[in-house]
């Protein structure tokens, strides 16, 4: 079931709850020119954001930041592709300075952002990090890993490419202003918690939540032309959901090219009401 | 403006939002007997727990625990008092060998535990930890420690003295089940966060949320005799407040003997419906 964006007016509604889609056209060329930086690209939702940023625009540059450019593949033969368009940049998300780097460099080359999505995440790592099934398993360091790379990495990424998307606004896109997406999850839900499990997990996502929640106050109160969302991309047939897969039913285990371009969709109608939000790949809003 | 915990029969109401206390009528005495264990009582809020604890029961034992016992002259002078139900614990929240050595003790002396209380926290220490006004001054040290601190340590407590609480339980206490209580905040709250900034600790409150609710489903699932919940001080007149004042109104800015009465009548009335639930001090429920 794969959809092009122009056919997402299904899902505009007049409940509260759901992002409501307008209903103007969108070209399937939506960033025209933007500047888009995709924060942990190198495969999966990342790497398909960049994909799909790329192959539906034929203006827009492409930002692809992942800490080791050299083993994505998949990056080096988009590059090929669309070798003006796409910059790829090596960024290290627990190394404040690499963030900084990215920040200096994009501004000498481009002079703005309007487009940053925090992509990366980690849920689990052999014989380093296990998605808990019990209290008795949470250790310190697992709590503290997940923490760092989920959560404390994307504010900073936040924090330094802020000036960029100030002077970026949505100038040379369709958009009304610059956007932040962080992708979060469902799981990372603290009043959908049913199941229990994944303490690392769901707390660097609730934790991320506050974060970009405290940020896009900011952003509103100073009328800075950036409205900052998290996203849940739904389960998503990637290397970090693999393990996982066995319980999901067929039908909702989506594609990476599914759940991005329903993704892609939601960062292109969003507007400064939505600024500290938190909406699924649906457009539905996700509780706290 | 300090009552008994007997006057808190005007907190009962059938509005799902607010703790249904019951009018069974406690005694001043309402864990007779019971083990208490209070994590972060040296000074504050945990150390008014303990006070109120001995004070107000003639039976139950009382731990209280924290990093330096020596310095905390609060607990010297009381264990003066109550010499044979007061035990003072150095316990090092950031060292999860001593809290293992805690749980050791605590099961070798009383073999349970009926009531556990998070009490620590940080939200400032001059020249390392500052509440941030702005995203600009977030710094990765400042988000790590609070969350080491506020989130990691109190989660790794919970897990140490499980198997006591669930042998502990309600015996030989008033109370229906062991009670699990963790000091969160309103500003931990995503949903009610409307001002922004704090982002270090308002992000570890979040987590600390989240890894309480997520413990309490496997607690609730395995039927343990465990009850979970979260708790919103107020605005207290403590060292952690205190710089942070000013713009308190007066009627707001509760004495520590209010607010952990406040605490104490929730703690004595929770039940197993009640599990996984954030309480404000006069018992409504307060947002994720």
């Amino acid at each position: 079931m794969h959809m092009s964006s122009t056919q997402h007016t299904f899902m505009a509604s007049h409940s509260p709850r759901v992002l409501s889609l307008t209903r103007r056209a969108f070209s399937s060329s939506s960033s025209l020119g933007g500047v888009s930086m995709i924060q942990g690209a190198s495969r999966g939702i990342g790497f398909e954001f960049v994909r799909q940023l790329l192959e539906n625009d034929d203006k827009g540059h492409v930002i692809a930041t992942c800490r080791n450019p050299s083993a994505s593949t998949g990056l080096i033969h988009l590059k090929d592709k669309f070798r003006d368009r796409l910059r790829i940049m090596p960024l290290d998300l627990t190394v404040e300075s690499s963030i900084e780097a990215s920040a200096l460099s994009i501004k000498e080359t481009y002079g703005r952002l309007n487009l940053l999505i925090n992509a990366s995440g980690i849920l689990s790592i052999p014989d380093v990090l296990h998605p808990e099934t019990t209290l008795n398993k949470v250790e310190k360091s697992s709590l503290m890993l997940a923490y760092e790379t989920n959560a404390v990495g994307p504010i900073l990424v936040i924090k330094h490419m802020w000036p960029l998307l100030k002077i970026g606004g949505g100038h040379g896109t369709e958009r009304s202003a610059a956007v932040v997406a962080s992708l979060s999850a469902r799981v990372g839900s603290i009043g959908d918690n049913h199941l229990g499990g994944w303490h690392s997990y769901r707390a660097s996502k609730a934790a991320l939540n506050q974060l970009s929640k405290t940020v896009s106050v900011e952003f509103g109160r100073k009328k800075d032309p950036i409205v900052c969302i998290l996203l849940h991309p739904g389960t998503v047939d990637t290397d970090l959901s693999k393990p996982f897969q066995k319980n999901v039913p067929p039908e909702k285990l989506f594609s990476k090219e599914f759940s991005v371009q329903k993704l892609l969709s939601i960062i292109n109608n969003v507007n400064s009401h939505d600024n500290g939000k938190f909406f699924a790949w649906d457009g539905q809003e996700i509780p706290w």
